[in-house]
């Protein structure tokens, strides 16, 4: 029997239990993924210590975007990660918004760049082109990274942030919040 | 001469010429701020690195947060600390919302009770009373927290995230987008 | 049946298992404790990980020290922790030792300043007023700070340190050790 | 005049003087690189702080490997890092060696597949084709991962390590340990 | 002219200007120190980044401890470190205090023990030989340990803790305080 | 029952059932070891986590290193510690070896002299006498520090890495590897 700890919450192995098959993944992140279900048009694949537990401890992990036309990987933040995205297909539009002051750092990005989103900051890439896909890949400074997107989390936690909250934050009347929560609550 | 070096990007004084105040704030953490002049009926007073360089590299900071009737710290991120909140005064709702996925931890608070915004995660308070001020005390696990209040990084950054990236994030029309986006535009 | 395990020796909730209450704790951190029972006339709550699980690996917690009429928080040390201390009420004569050189640094602090004791410092704080109390609110860089009471550690640890280290540490006759650790045998 | 001062040794911005341009690199990470000038058949092009300023802090960067026909990207080590490496085109044989003891963990990889080199471990990767080129993307968890080439660190440093060293440590005469010095000498 | 910059607040040489002399410390460890002009008959030596600058961010430093006939290496501590210590000669009594509650972990060692003392908890050493000398090579888990010597750090600072914070806490007359501070005040 | 707990996967005792015993290690590190059962004529003895779990948590661990006449501590790698070595007995011709270029830091040292290898360098140690035995004594940065000889984990690990690697890496032909790796098959 394979004595089995935990650290940081993720199964540890045994060392002289490992094998290679712990240290890989079959991930076949060179696979375009279907964007077409997704309502933004864009389809994140993740490898991280979620669905890789060697990655345990490790520090790293990754992700492959891809997006359909005009497709948008929409705002977000990794709380415990730095994103080091390059682009693998197309032309992308991508940027993160600075704390205090909110200023944009934004570029448009082609085949081959690379591009740094620093950690907690938050962060978006588009599509531009609006007849063929786009694809990057990510290196994450973590194994967790954890993923808050802003839209969602903001406008379509279960349950939902009060009204009152919301319509304060955005300066605008309650049935707006209204019907911007309703664009989630489907989801 | 003093000799001033730099760490983290900050001032690091000669161990030898420090002096007692190098270690003390007249903060007035005390005394209530003035909510009236914001548009959210709150105001923070922050007391870290930048208004006090004795907390370099010793990490930790404080806020103080004044909240006037209704008065919302409007949902944010501290994307390098966890924040402990004690409130001083008043009857509070609060909240966080964790990532992956998207759970609405809230609860009624009132003087004297605690609660804990873990690190990176959207958190907001409000006061509840409609006819008298709230405050609390807020201890961050970093000299420089940093924070990003999301509705003004998402649509008051300069220069604005482009309208498409946020229509299709928010799944709504571009004129609402531009309406989202003219709150902040005065600030 | 909620699944458990322990992360740095504390109790680590499945996620999903978590609720607000986890990230609460109804301290009455504005409730003034008694400080009469005390020989030296002051009370430390302690808010941290060992009564508020939820702190744990969020790197912060908090103390409320109350002082009675010349009340003192007598020299100690947090191994673990920076302390930020709020003074919430009265007037405080405090400081702290650096090592080589033993320098002092002390200052006296009214309500609402602030004051840092930088990490595994040794530090105190005394009430300066004969007739009333004075109260602080610390914020430790820790969820588990530790704290090390330099007399009770040197002269009421169990068991006792060597009398002939401590008369050499001192520079005092065996007598006059015996009498100090008196004082301590008792508590 | 911007004003810079350095962390870690290397650049720092003043935040207000950096521009996307600093968070961006036209690596042209899709093109392969020239492997027929590298005697072990192999091109390493790295994307990290020495050439990419702005991953200062940030814990992570990239390199991206191009093999000719059995090409192999020798034996080596990197002292700050986990390596995360993605096949994006061929077939490669690649593996590590565990400290204490010393077991060797080897896979055939292919194109999409994700393989993990933990921290500090000797890795190595060797196209398998005879007759094509192969690539891979890796992920490194820090922005100056450093790197060891086994062979060249031990026979090829300047000054040489003594042969009496190095014949006792491979076990081997000491002419052997001179022709294998020869074969870095010209390097 | 060699480039210089700092890093903690000490040189950090260029690499390429360095040299093995930086690794370098002829710190005559095997040589006992005298014992006979230190009141506690104790003499310790260390070698940390004060001094072996090419230590500076490698975490670790040494000390070695020279006893005379009953010395004391009196009750200390090490802020940023754990010492793990070996004894050279002779046969010490040694221990540590631990915070909350105070337990003494003490124990009599010999010529090739070890003994570890957990990173900043107040420990001592002595020389149970009344006719010769002892000693004991330290190792330190920074490159700058610090050390707060409690009886000179409460008794002997400058300028002294107010008489008022110390007969509280050691629960004594002042005139009893201003005797112990008197052995100190020569120093 | 003593409850026990694990963290970082060794073992972690609860605190109040914890006897000084547990910080304790006789072990005889005044002692020299058999260095004549070694094929390089030396032999290293450590005192880490493994054998002294006291040590968990603690980041720190040491090393007594015997060296027969021309005996040597072949060029190693430690992944997670620096090592501090001090000279006990005899004169060593000693170094590192540099990342990137792959420089050589080497120098004689004898008796009570201390040199310094920086983390996760490839480091190794020779007795220059021919008639006569030396000995060090090495702190290490951590308490499971980990040790990757070279020669061993290139050429004797198991299974062992394919010759067409090796024959690319050292520049030479298969029969020289094969020559190589019999040299530690019986090992």
């Amino acid at each position: 029997r394979v004595y089995m700890l935990r650290v940081n919450g993720f199964a540890c192995k045994d060392p002289m239990a490992a094998t290679p098959e712990d240290f890989f993944n079959a991930a076949m992140l060179d696979q375009p993924r279907d964007t077409k279900a997704s309502k933004v048009r864009s389809n994140v694949t993740n490898i991280n210590v979620i669905n890789f537990p060697g990655l345990n401890t490790l520090g790293i992990s990754l992700a492959r975007i891809d997006y359909g036309p005009l497709g948008v990987n929409t705002p977000h933040i990794h709380p415990r990660a730095t994103e080091l995205l390059t682009v693998l297909e197309g032309t992308l539009y991508l940027g993160f918004v600075t704390s205090n002051p909110n200023r944009l750092f934004s570029k448009i990005v082609k085949k081959g760049d690379v591009f740094v989103f620093p950690k907690a900051m938050i962060h978006f890439q588009m599509n531009l082109a609006h007849d063929k896909p786009a694809a990057a890949l990510s290196s994450l400074s973590s194994q967790n990274p954890g993923v808050i997107s802003i839209a969602n989390a903001v406008f379509g936690s279960k349950p939902p942030i009060s009204d009152d909250v919301l319509a304060t934050a955005f300066q605008v009347e309650k049935d707006l919040i209204h019907w911007l929560q309703s664009q989630f609550w489907g989801n």
